[in-house]
């Protein structure tokens, strides 16, 4: 059953907003049996009909449509659909009445502009936002019989994502269920080997390929900043047949065998061994503290972190000798050492994690170019391990690879 | 001149991986005349050359496509290519030379699947790859003219963004840059007006309807964590006469014009000040120090941050009160203040940023519903600020909203 999504704004195709849906939607429609054939970007617009119509005559037969639903002039999508399914608009009094108390509870005065989002085209569904003025809209394989060849199932959805997902999982997923269910699809399994400090190539050849080879499992790679995805996909009992030949192939490198990220991993290690953990940050500046806190409970496992960005930080809040930084440098193992050591008898935590180096664009020298980085992990009782590397990239990329290095390092000696 | 994108990966549409290639290519291909007319993103695989198929269909004069010219088995969007536009591969001993220098820099063997990179379609341009082992390729309208109306500039991406973003700086930009000299495009500007704390439709009402009657320029919004953004695209001079109206309807909302984001903003702000902030972070748990630390340059006003995630560490780090914990709670406005203090004194800041709440989905209460939370901007020789709001969102949307909104304050703050 062929399911395609088209996601519309003129700000996704200019670059002013990064588009979260693709990877949302993807991930919440495979575990009930679809996958998204084809993502679409259009501007606001004519455009919007165009795409649709393309779509429809691929024989989509799930057509999910984001974006345009709201009060301003160039939220254009209800109009569109209007006129390509025949479907004239008509005003709902109590679309507007829930519009009304909604913006009520919040203080907010019901402005003219928003009374269009009360104009429901005839003969389709209304789904409820429960986090936004703007409702979706179903339209039923009856609804738009006369323009696709196949009788599509419709939806459109607003484009913030705090509005879109819950209604997607509240209205969307209980009638695609349903259409599933009377379509009968063979249920497939997804699962996604996670590796670290390892590249793709290796992975191809050392179990990829013959996976591949045997021909019953899809198979395929995604190269991510210091981390392969192996990603199966096909029956459970064949993915399954295949696990211990994997574990044996990827070894220590792999983190995961399911949804988890590297953070998630981290974290429920540390919860399932009731050990905590603190964090000494200079060039990651934070990100490390706040990829542990994402995780729901890290609370358990992480009571503080600190961020000394500068030398003064470093010498105050982790007791590092200003006689050690002017000898080797901030940016020296021993420094790396001495921050984690710090945090680690400062906090009472079991480990300690620590980066300091060289974020660029500037700072960098011919010893210690941009890209540089220090790591340090220290432990109750035990000697500090302190590595290093070179990430010669953009900020923020350097910021992601360096604290997936830090975080994988601690998930290695919690799996030692 | 129609220009399109495609990108290519299975793991784009499964969710496994956000695509930030469609928002990156978009803001680098404005300021040079081109706006991405339609995004795809298909699967690895024969989608790749019905996707490449229908774009030509359409008109389009430039195309990007990424993704699929690594070394594993599903990256074939080079021999897709090769076979739509009878272009047979070709072996380059000169490109795998230079794949077998770069793995050696690296200690890295050269594995048996890697020698298909150096394959290239008879007639198309290697453009190099100075971060990764897959070059690019360009094929030039002549190439591609037997088999699309026009003539189209085709160029073959690499996925990874950070061999991506260089290589279509360095090879594609130049190509582009020439075609579109020849073509002679007027040069359009954009203009984004972003504000916090106001909404959608307050921002039409209040000026965007305005200049759309006037019909010059084209505008757009986009709603945003905590930010709306009104967007102008036209002559320059045609914005230039809003300008003044639009900073009055928007007033102190406004935070910038033009590309920055609210950290950039208050980063240049503290800069041109000589000022610097601290942090003292708990329910944020580093993003706010995160997001600062993203600035290039931020170090000259931020020295120091700390996340006190637990009550233990408010105290030690912080110096807030065990009792002040125990009658109001962590959640709570005399926390927050006491938070920002300590972490003013401590740091000699001249302002300290707090923040103490409930990022869920757990730890809720009637009186603390998640979401809610408290805040703190102290200043030296001032009184502390204090206020607090509820974000009842998913815990990763609420820690971006409310760093927003600390942020936005030492904003308003610096320009009052």
């Amino acid at each position: 059953m062929r399911a395609e999504l088209i996601n519309t704004g003129s700000e996704l195709l200019l670059g002013n907003v990064v588009n979260t849906h693709l990877s949302w939607l993807g991930r919440e429609l495979f575990p009930i049996g679809l996958r998204i054939a084809r993502q679409t970007t259009v501007p606001d617009g004519s455009d919007i009909g165009d795409a649709i119509t393309d779509s429809l005559a691929r024989g989509t037969k799930i057509l999910l449509v984001t974006g345009g639903l709201g009060p301003t002039g160039d939220d254009l999508t209800r109009e569109i659909c209007a006129d390509l399914f025949h479907c004239p608009l008509e005003f709902h009094s109590a679309v507007l009445e829930s519009i009304r108390e909604r913006l009520a509870r919040r203080n907010i005065e019901l402005r003219e502009n928003m009374k269009r989002q009360a104009l429901v085209p005839s003969g389709a569904e209304v789904l409820p936002n429960a986090h936004g003025t703007a409702p979706g809209l179903y339209f039923s394989p009856e609804c738009t019989a006369s323009d696709t060849p196949v009788g599509t199932h419709l939806f459109l959805l607003p484009g913030p994502p705090r509005e879109l997902h819950p209604m997607f999982l509240n209205e969307v997923v209980p009638r695609l269920r349903t259409v599933l269910a009377e379509a009968a699809q063979p249920p497939r399994s997804m699962r996604i080997y996670r590796v670290c400090a390892m590249g793709e190539s290796a992975v191809e050849e050392k179990i990829g390929k013959q996976i591949e080879e045997e021909g019953l499992v899809e198979v395929g790679y995604c190269a991510r900043p210091n981390e392969v995805d192996l990603r199966l996909i096909g029956d459970d009992a064949d993915i399954e047949r295949w696990h211990t030949q994997i574990l044996l192939a990827l070894g220590e490198n792999l983190f995961t065998f399911g949804e988890q990220s590297m953070e998630e991993r981290v974290v429920s290690l540390l919860q399932s061994r009731a050990l905590t953990v603190a964090t000494a940050e200079s060039c990651t500046g934070g990100l490390l503290a706040h990829r542990i806190t994402n995780v729901p409970g890290a609370s358990e496992v992480f009571h503080r972190g600190y961020v000394t960005y500068s030398n003064e930080a470093k010498e105050t809040l982790l007791g590092v000798s200003a006689d050690l930084l002017l000898r080797e440098g901030a940016v020296s193992s021993a420094v790396a050492a001495a921050m984690a050591e710090g945090a680690l008898l400062r906090s009472a935590s079991d480990f300690a994690l620590s980066t300091t180096g060289i974020a660029g664009p500037g700072g960098g020298s011919p010893a210690k170019p941009v890209g540089t980085v220090y790591f340090g992990l220290a432990e109750k009782g035990k000697p500090t391990l302190t590595w290093n590397a070179c990430y010669p990239m953009d900020r923020e990329s350097f910021k992601q690879v360096a604290s997936q290095s830090a975080l994988d390092k601690l998930r290695r000696r919690l799996c030692a």
